[in-house]
């Protein structure tokens, strides 16, 4: 959803409604993910002439993996407290997890939806119509 | 489920059934998750007098990433082939999602089923009784 805001041509007014047809997703799911992504202050609606859903400078040149992680919360792979693990506490596999699990989201640090949006990915965005 | 297996005592005989009250999984759970651990090489059923459910030393002393980058299989982090998406052949960002999912299997990589098991989760591993 991003990266298709992230290519708005000038003169669009993306809505929700519009990005969720785009994406072929349904309306209630992307109006969801647009209020959460406007928490994080990736994302705004703009008003007026123009204005529409756009990313704001954090979210067009922000970190990925940092998005990420606030999307995912403080969730770990496996569920350890959820179903309490009598190992929790001391549990090897648990540390290896979450070490696992920083070097997904350190793999995607470096990355920003703006490089995302480059190269041949971006006229392709623009097919698919708000 | 192989870290309780890799503790059993001398004169133990673990069965799938023990196993799985042991760790509180359903026992039909526990049975496809013994039939694809033999399947992999890594655990094996043997037969007798101090037989039963062992692991072997691929299952003991193997790479854990590589373990589990043949249970997850092929699998992509979000699955770009199930709903067809139309970016998919030049999309940076699955590209850079592939790149996090490598990250996050090498990161286990240098761990065996053994390390897990050292230490005190061993005996803690002990006392779910089979």
């Amino acid at each position: 959803m991003m990266m298709r805001i992230a290519v708005v041509e000038d003169g669009q007014s993306p809505t929700t409604r519009g990005v969720a047809t785009a994406l072929g997703i349904p309306y209630s799911h992307a109006a969801k993910v647009v209020t959460r992504l406007q928490h994080l202050g990736v994302l705004e609606a703009r008003r007026g002439r123009g204005g529409g859903l756009a990313l704001t400078e954090a979210g067009r040149h922000g970190s990925v993996g940092q998005l990420v992680r606030a999307l995912e919360g403080a969730g770990e792979v496996v569920g350890c407290e959820g179903e309490p693990c009598s190992l929790r506490s001391v549990c090897r596999l648990r540390t290896a997890l979450g070490a696992a699990q920083d070097a997904f989201y350190t793999s995607l640090d470096p990355h920003t939806i703006d490089d995302f949006v480059s190269g041949p990915t971006g006229p392709l965005l623009l097919s698919l119509s708000l």
